[in-house]
């Protein structure tokens, strides 16, 4: 049996307790590490589960599922992925590799980022689709997120960011050379994320938010430092250091809100005066 | 502190091992039965958790709720939700009212269906906004549903519709004679689902779907048990025996697709040439 495992949001203690039995019994776990990371490292999770873990990255997921898959069909595997198994795509092409390979898959759930956003207060209900938000270059300034933004306000819905981290990534040199050096982990802040939002409403101008649209920096979710900062997005651009390390994502607020939501982000406020004058006049339903 | 404890989506053994720890440790624990279930009984919670357990109903968490915040500030108070503890409006308000009354609380998230429903093979990025569906009767047919699928369904997305479940409800004459006898609990099945939704499409004549939409029904999402049934909403209508026990939930697909999403969830068709077909010609992404 192939099992995908959720190991929830923040570290080692999140785990089901159907998990942890499912990756103490298994004859090989993996931990896929570059789509997430936990709040902890490899060894804090070895020594808690009791077992060695193979670190499982794009490469080996994308390339050579099969060595993953390998014997599943007689042994039980674990496939341990943070958050919940079904966030990511990758995942579901793992599970079809499987299906054709006649190999059983089962999956126990867990916490992921998008549920567990719920605790900044807004209402799951009026999200609408989730983005992703990478890290720009020069060059390179992907504004697809734009558009997803741009339908969600439209109807008056939040929107989740999700941001970029960069595991195991080379240098163009290095890639070019074929030296396997990788660059030190990048985790986008909230910070760098309001600012490209802000940075293409500029270039754009299609007035889909705007330095006073509110939004939602949330850092650690689930965890026991969870930190939420609540204000404009020109405010966000400047909390990175009240949220602290990573990871972090971001809300943009829909105008279709309730007033409770209102009170409970209002907590989070950079300017609580300004949180009360802007919401009053952009986002309370008559 | 209060303690907001997810509980998953299935069984005992669904609730993390920090959960399990807090629920082991706390002065008193509170269950949540009223928006979700278990697919056990309150029996095998209190045994397995080692612990006896209140029910909170309804009454209790919105009318009563300094009841549960008793002593909350100088000893621990588990407050279990199926699921996620921010899934429903409820538990925000039991946050804010500890808030005023100055007691620390602390969350432990788990799966919500909002998330598990990935298990599906449609890629959470692509769903819009969560709806629910009450149980029609002669004279109330609340079709607010139908404006946010048709929100959903204009900017491609998926919809997750939620089906109800009446548990511990009076009938109209107990409850005018003030008698405490209530009615088996009720829980809404992916037929009635789609046949109440197929009804006011009929009613409303918008266009927002047809009989020949796709769906997917889900049963037990994350259980042992968990079962997927995909077609048409039209066939959707008679598949309550494929799909057995509760709990439900239905998903009616967006034009927005991607290929994965086809190949996943038609392993679960009730006539996989049909969705083929249906698929081609109204879903695939050119």
């Amino acid at each position: 049996m192939l099992y995908l495992v959720g190991l929830g949001l923040s570290d080692e203690t999140d785990i089901t307790v159907k998990g942890l039995e499912v990756v103490k019994r298994a004859s090989r776990v993996y931990l896929e590490a570059y789509t997430s990371i936990l709040l902890v490292n490899q060894e804090v999770l070895e020594s808690y589960y009791g077992r060695s873990i193979m670190i499982a990255d794009r490469e080996m997921v994308e390339s050579n599922s099969d060595e993953i898959l390998r014997d599943a069909d007689k042994e039980d595997v674990a496939f341990c992925v943070v958050g919940d198994p079904f966030g990511a795509t990758t995942h579901t092409d793992l599970v079809l590799r499987a299906r054709e390979l006649k190999i059983p898959v089962s999956t126990v759930p867990n916490a992921s980022i998008m549920s567990g956003i719920g605790a900044c207060g807004l209402q799951l209900y009026n999200f609408g689709q989730t983005v992703s938000m990478v890290f720009f270059t020069d060059t390179w300034k992907p504004a697809s997120f734009y558009d997803r933004i741009k339908e969600n306000r439209s109807i008056g819905l939040h929107t989740l960011v999700l941001v970029d981290i960069k595991v195991k990534e080379q240098s163009l040199e290095n890639m070019a050379r074929g030296r396997l050096i990788y660059e030190p982990p990048r985790y986008m802040t909230v910070g760098q994320c309001a600012s490209q939002m802000l940075e293409i409403e500029e270039e754009k101008q299609e007035g889909v938010y705007t330095k006073d649209s509110l939004a939602i920096g949330a850092a650690r979710v689930g965890g026991k430092t969870e930190k939420f900062v609540s204000g404009t997005l020109e405010e966000l651009c400047n909390q990175d250091e009240a949220l602290g390390p990573p990871l972090h994502s971001l809300v943009l607020l829909g105008k279709r809100t309730h007033e409770l939501e209102h009170d409970f982000a209002r907590e989070f406020a950079v300017d609580k005066e300004k949180w009360d004058r802007i919401w009053k006049a952009d986002y309370a339903q008559s």
